[in-house]
């Protein structure tokens, strides 16, 4: 069943109503009908099932069956930001990081990060990533859709950093400093609504002065396991042991 | 530093030699010259740092330096068997499986993979992936490149089922079915060798009849998070937990 993400909080009513991209998916994309239903999502992660119950020529409106039971967003809020990668491995990152539960992310240009972009450039990616998030959040039915910001600047990130209450830094040599079990410390730790960041760098990695400006921000250092992860992989392998940490092994 | 899969166990010895395709890499790709060092990764998951001491027209000659004293591989073994999904998601589930530290893939036809493979096109296929497993291996840091295997018919993978002590079936409708404490059950449960067959469905997802079929055979089927994951990213969730299970969250 398609599910269309609303920008406002859900408020008990008689009759939904959807208009715009939402109109122009349901009559001309999916060709519904009254009677067909839909996942309604709100801005407050309140999920309703809705019955269409009329299509005019410009909104599709709808009333409520039921509302959709099951939790299906991280108990903690989790955003990703990236040292800017090569080629679609942003693109890669977004669509599974929203599968597997992001509540955000940020791109950065890290110190080794190769791509450049104009603000031009980088706002129509950000678009097209924003798209990216939205249609992965449909298909893996999230509550909300993550949020895609693509920074112009690393110290923008930095003045960002206060806005979390953990910040993790995945760092490819702590494997060797023992420091494995940082990463399961925090999932502990943490309480239900916390904002956590997770910091990961470009296919260079991130540079010692960068980890240490981190840290000096009272960031923490945490490996990911033995192997070497590469920069698209290691953001999902986070987002997975959060989910098993908090929703499997419980 | 670069790594090298032999076929050989590791045997004590003053010196070590490298022909045929790995001679190829260090002496025209690598351009390496004697002092350069190298890990040498044998069957026998042991590894040794090398350095070269001679080049020849045909033969690399090294010499042991030390052993590689870090456990790089899970404990047990996870063997990931996908049924055919489309375009190159197979391509990504090896490499990114690989980093993630699967053992083996197993491809195979299930209900409703939509691609067929005669004999010939699937050994290329066969060829490539294990390319793939070895290249990700090598940049992981592996102790070994898991073996890939493409099978004809479904059947073939029922024949094998015995050979694992676990067998495990992903299927995206039990997160409804209270079935999300599985996965955390057994790997709880599972003693070190421990062999573990994980199966996956195409896009298009395991058919009723193919679960029953699993589960008569012993499998136990579980959830893997409230959010419905693609063929692609299921897989990869499954080993990243089972790697944050054994190896950070002790």
């Amino acid at each position: 069943m398609q599910r269309y993400f609303l920008e406002e909080a859900y408020q008990p009513s008689e009759k939904f109503e959807l208009s715009a991209e939402a109109f122009h998916h349901i009559v001309h994309v999916m060709r519904m009908k009254p009677k067909d239903r839909v996942y309604l999502a709100f801005s407050d992660q309140q999920v309703i099932i809705a019955e269409i119950t009329e299509i005019t020529e410009e909104k599709v409106y709808l009333t409520e069956i039921e509302k959709e039971e099951m939790e299906k967003e991280l108990p903690s809020m989790i955003t990703i930001a990236s040292g800017y990668p090569k080629g679609d491995k942003l693109e890669w990152i977004v669509q599974k990081g929203t599968e597997l539960g992001a509540h955000a992310f940020i791109g950065f240009p890290a110190k080794t990060s190769v791509v450049k972009w104009d603000a031009k450039k980088r706002k129509k990616r950000q678009e097209r990533l924003t798209k990216i998030a939205q249609e992965a959040a449909e298909q893996s039915h999230r509550q909300i859709a993550p949020r895609v910001e693509l920074l112009d600047t690393e110290k923008e990130l930095f003045t960002q950093l206060s806005d979390y209450d953990v910040i993790l830094v995945a760092y490819e040599e702590s494997a060797k400093q023992g420091e494995l079990a940082n990463l399961a410390k925090v999932f502990n730790s943490v309480t239900a609504g916390s904002r956590i960041l997770a910091i990961f760098g470009p296919e260079g990695g991130l540079m010692a002065e960068e980890i240490n400006q981190f840290v000096d921000a009272g960031a923490i250092i945490c490996g990911l396991g033995p192997r070497i992860l590469r920069t698209e992989t290691a953001p999902l392998y986070l987002l997975s042991a959060a989910s098993y940490h908090w929703e499997l092994n419980k």
